[in-house]
């Protein structure tokens, strides 16, 4: 974890620096309260800032005259670091754990639609070895005019599923005012991708017991991401799982560019558990199968997928959904390859 | 506007596919109560689809067997595009226009930080001719750790100035609990880059009577943005203001890449009225210059331009903004090339 | 493969498109030779296009007056394309057989640097099980001020490290001019990502006898990909292979993004081979062996990895060069991995 | 310009790193013949690395152990540099000048395609004001199957074009091997964006003496530019212009997205003209109008645009190019903004 005492942005002055220039980002860190350790090199000068990062790294420094470059050495996140934590959060809910050696499979509707519909799918992914239930009540849609979700009705039938199957469920909050209602019904939480950077409701979620699980945004680099856990972490609620679900890109044809650099790149960055969605990346039936073998192989903890009973009547991302079969089939593959790696699926 | 009546998706199936196939498209349409009408073609059958927009291009239709491509061919926003209303709004605001021939500045700092830095700057961009003052007092902050605002302090303070100098001012909103609060004092609403598909934010806003002046988000695209404003508009706000302020690109010469092809582009496509942020796109203050005279030059209705009496000290994106003189400077300009396309600056 | 007959485009009319308009682009059709088969909806008109693909394409129709919308229905690649040619290729080099359920890796340095530097990780990869020996003689470097390879003395090195150690080698080419040359010593001839769409070269490369392995450019679609393999292959050399290698993405915690979804994607598209570059793409040692395992898991045919006896003082790319005895261990866990989705490693 | 004696590299050791990490550094420096000069800080030690640039940057640092970052300190181009040339180039050519206070409009055909088509055209932009005429006789195109150029017949129409209208002219090459010919017919030669990192093609123009305009490629940060405009220069051709034609990105409502920041950012980095294209960026005529304003509003040198007697039969780009007459209008609001920005067009 970052220390006040270290080092945070290393300020490298330019070749013509006058000596005023110098004594000018000198004075500037120590209006803020910050040390400057200056070195005179052969050609230019280099000053580390020692103090409070986040109140230097706020000032203009490459705006200001003589500097080339101002470096920052620290990461903005903490408490979400591996520096912070060193072994692996496990987040353990329902009877099911995310983390820990287990590769934990998350499956079931995109969109709760009905009791019918949920309860076939549930059936379903119970029966295929899913550790945990997924289903939305609430859809945030780009468009006002696409379907919007069952809302509390949805979270009740959800609530039904978890009673008749024995599998924990995970829905989304897409408004703070909502984080109450879900708490008080789903055993995890879901941040869904538009919602990555919505301060608000990850500070709520922070306030809240349940743990969370925080898809990336479709935008988000990875360094913004963990900025959006620490957000909910040190609120003091420090169960919070990442899921990987694919970025924009310039390639179309698929819906998103799945980033499975981004685990291994997680490991060494954070202790917190990283799933990875296989259906909302590639948004296309046939690819769901290539990416959960994907997910199993680069050594996630988990996976999330769309099943569902009738894909071409689903009011929200049939083409990407599987049917019962198709998942079942797909599980026998992915634990083959999770044994390969060492893990339990 | 998009008419009940009219196709929206033209359905095109594939060299291969069976009548059984054709079937079963047209089935998948009438049990959502929309009608097919079938072309053969001497190769392959296209089925345009006439029925609800929103339910017809809901289903999975590439996913379904013999359908080579669906071709969306009405756009998803209804009321902010310019086939619902043929002439440019207009937005009117304490004694300021936004559209209908005028170039209008907005001009402030990025953040109130104090009375003192709020009041030097809003009395130079007076005297320089802005229109309007912006500041905000609410900043969502990519680290939890950055200045998060003066909150209603803040706010208080953009009143004051407000009398002093009679310019109305904009100021942005970050959670939908604090809508009735900025409404309170601000004269118009600012949606801020990371809110932009903040859905439930946005809808709250629609409910309330002050302009909206919402950024684009810097990964949306113009469809997605104009999904927003939808959003905001069919709640029965009509005051809809879009301000392009640079995408997330490859290239990290600049903060993001301004993209001002859009504003052409949407004025093709909607009539609400479109500025530009050529402080936040470019992230550096010599690029301020420059990207507002380009502002002006593709016919934009205004610019929002950040500008700091000591930018070395400021709290929150110092390295953009301008001073004062600066301002006052580039502003001779700016009037220039908005009389050599026809504007009034 | 795209028939004469065919449709190619569907030109979508907008719901004011006058009888002019259907009648200007019938005849824009009738000029280049193209049959126009015309359906009027209830709404809007759609006009097919049967003729040459190429020459229908060329013209620009979404300018012509009453045109909503011109929709390509064909593939503009067709010997490499899946509808050519429905069963997989395999392309067969001294030996070693790439494509046909097996899972060929290709090892050993970045560039040829020395004999010793060579034939130390040519021993290594050699003894680990790889099947071809990678190793540069011509190097395009962004910079020219960058080292640019061995050029021929580079080539004859690799010719007496395939005596020694019985692997064929693959090298790149990056000037028309050279590929003589090339194609005098190497069993395979490589085209870097830079060179992706030098179409001169890929013609040049289509008219010689040797395999050509074509990487993806970082920025080019999957399209644009297939489209330069079609350039290699309609000069009659059938042998080629795709390599996955990263896209440019907005993330820059990896050089590069693998975009492993183009894997599964090709299969559908493309009967030829496909491998998976784990090296250059993340661009860091430590994410080589979490991507080689995941080009295993995604159904791949191989892959293509850098070895270096002392990656510390390689000239080029050494940050991302696995040492010997990393490739060993590596190659383990993915034999098991390609066991699990039914390959020979 | 980057001297020899320069700290080129600044390596920033973690908090961790033991005195050992620390000499293995230095080491590595030494036996590449570099110098390094160490500052303890408090925390943190940081080695400054003085010697040949390019030798430096090549070693894999941030791969080393204790290593935290690497930070270049000098850019990899030189002679292109504004730091090797304080004043800008100006580039003479057939009595037309670019760069030096003017605004220069390049206009014609994208390509030539009969006699009667490039004069009309070429007529057309003369009475306008066009300074030097545009016309491709090789087109590098995506697809193999599109049209490739009329070759040296279309160079030899477009020298007849010249004599009749008294414009020199620009023409594209794409091979090396036809470096040669190009140079014998045209005033200036062209880099089509494809080919912007074709580094034999670059070497081959930079050994010959016609002046070179070098398109961005739709992919390329500003650097890779500056570094393929180095390639050029160092072999003794100094006479490079810039032309930034939009870049790839998420946005597809356009077919690129013009990079206007690129313009004032190369202003600070490079002595060299810079042009705008606003006909590929766009790709629709619509947007011509508007992007070409733009380019007169940022301060370019000038612009690039395809104008066409017949856009509708174009056999390349014809969606996008003005008719003479809209060009001849577009001209008027483009001089008097280039005036208002101290240009003469």
């Amino acid at each position: 974890m970052a220390e006040k005492g270290d080092e945070s942005l290393i300020i490298v002055m330019g070749p013509g620096a006058t000596p005023e220039d110098v004594a000018h980002v000198i004075e500037r860190l120590e209006e803020i309260g910050a040390q400057a350790h200056v070195s005179e090199g052969q050609f230019r000068t280099v000053i580390g800032a020692i103090g409070d990062r986040d109140q230097i790294q706020q000032l203009p420094w490459e705006a200001m005259p003589g500097v080339e470059r101002a470096v920052p050495v620290l990461k903005p996140f903490k408490f979400v670091s591996r520096d912070f934590q060193a072994e692996d959060s496990v987040v353990e809910v329902g009877g099911a754990s995310i983390g820990g050696g287990r590769f934990a499979p998350i499956a079931g509707p995109c969109a709760v639609e009905s009791r019918d519909q949920l309860f076939a799918s549930a059936a379903a992914v119970a029966e295929a070895g899913a550790a945990i239930l997924r289903g939305d009540a609430f859809k945030p849609r780009t468009s006002p005019y696409s379907f919007q979700g069952l809302e509390e009705k949805g979270l009740e039938l959800l609530a039904e599923a978890r009673e008749e199957f024995g599998l924990p469920f995970v829905a989304e909050a897409v408004d703070p005012r909502d984080v109450g209602l879900l708490s008080s019904y789903a055993d995890i939480i879901r941040v869904g991708t538009r919602n990555m950077a919505n301060f608000t409701l990850l500070s709520e979620l922070g306030r809240q017991s349940r743990p969370v699980l925080l898809k990336r945004g479709f935008t988000a680099t990875i360094e913004e991401w963990l900025n959006a856990a620490e957000y909910i972490y040190k609120e003091g609620n420090h169960q919070v799982i990442l899921v990987e679900r694919g970025i924009r890109t310039f390639e179309t044809a698929s819906r998103n560019t799945l980033d499975i650099t981004a685990v291994p790149i997680l490991r060494g960055l954070s202790h917190l558990p990283v799933l990875v969605d296989p259906s909302h990346s590639g948004g296309k039936r046939e690819l769901v199968a290539p990416l959960a073998r994907v997910a199993a192989a680069v050594g996630a903890d988990g996976m999330m997928v769309d099943v569902h009973p009738t894909p071409d009547t689903a009011q929200v991302d049939g083409a990407q959904a599987l049917l019962p079969e198709e998942f079942e089939e797909m599980m026998d593959t992915v634990r083959r390859i999770a044994a390969a790696v060492g893990r339990r699926a």
